[in-house]
């Protein structure tokens, strides 16, 4: 982790995604602008959580845990960038396991340090609502949908899910989270490379979509 | 549905779960105390959502329903008693339906009348994001530890998820629920009762629960 020191470059970001609309006095808010390198853990599981941060540029693979320590790789997509929300909220180590993709630029708000603002800032807190209303309603229709859908569709829907990203590798972990096995996932991927949707790279094991909207097609059945 | 006109027994409620703590006005608030007669469906999936509602006497049965409208049952026992705040923070008609086990009585906060109130009460804000944040965070568990149990714990936690209710019945909601054919939860289901955890009832298809700290034992397992 890398503080730049680019206020210009921080107020480039917040502009660019109408950060400071979310809060009622963004300038009192003790803030930094961080570059993570690719490869980097952010922060691990169950570590003390004392961070919200603002993804700005690059990509974050977020993995959880389950309880007999399997890892479950998710993507969270969907929420309007804020990380660290529900352990703010709930006070609780980290739930997550956040691994560098891309290089990345992140705001960051040390949660300590800005407690009491964010604590009392009604703007703020209405954002917070929206965004796990959301992330929970997303995550009840995943959880139903589940196994109510033929792997085709999931393997899609796996694949799309991650907008900023074209790339597919570690199988294992692809099979674990649609709930197939290996074996059956590598089935539907052959089956997809016919198709024409993904394509095989040189390396082992190693994937790339080619034809996005076709597999959006799949996910929509 | 019947309005029932007694302040003193609402009040009598509000002071019982410390209702009124959670808002900044509470006597501002537009409310009713509400019975729902065992059977009623209180609302429909998909229905335009009107209202917030503090359970504060009896059972409700939350059901929702996958994309090919399987009905998927779950009991939401996290919610501090507060339902209807999925929908009223994302404007969205109802994402579950909610019918009634045992006579109920609710405090029914109608949202249009009271939107402005409570979207301007930071107290009631705070009160969304941590109820919001473990829903959210009580769903993931879920979802990711679904099928990493093996089926008995999955029986044993969903059996004493409704801390109201003793009775076992509708076996075929159950193993889709649980996610495990019918045969499997018959098998699970007779060697719950050959262990004494639970009773076969007089009805076809209905058993009850005997000893419930060894259910509570077996899903901690």
């Amino acid at each position: 982790m890398i503080v730049i020191n680019n206020n210009a470059l921080l107020k480039e970001y917040c502009e660019k995604y109408d950060i400071n609309s979310h809060f009622s006095n963004w300038e009192a808010l003790t803030k930094k602008l961080v570059h993570y390198e690719k490869g980097e853990i952010i922060a691990f599981y169950g570590d003390q959580a004392n961070k919200l941060f603002f993804l700005v540029k690059g990509t974050i693979k977020f993995c959880c845990f389950t309880d007999d320590y399997e890892e479950y790789f998710f993507f969270d997509a969907t929420n309007e960038g804020l990380f660290g929300e529900v352990e703010y909220v709930m006070n609780i180590p980290l739930i997550t396991q956040s691994e560098v993709i891309e290089d990345c630029h992140c705001i960051v708000i040390p949660v300590k340090e800005n407690r009491k603002l964010l604590d009392n800032d009604l703007k703020f807190q209405v954002f917070l609502t929206t965004i796990l209303a959301k992330k929970y309603n997303d995550m009840r229709n995943l959880c139903m949908n589940a196994e109510s859908y033929p792997l085709e569709i999931r393997l899609a829907k796996y694949l799309i899910a991650d907008k900023n990203s074209s790339k597919i590798s570690d199988l294992t972990q692809i099979a674990k989270t649609i709930k197939c096995s290996y074996r059956q996932l590598l089935r539907t991927i052959k089956q997809f490379v016919e198709n024409g949707w993904i394509e095989h790279l040189p390396q082992k094991g190693k994937y790339k979509i080619k034809d996005r909207d076709a597999l959006e097609e799949v996910a929509k059945r």
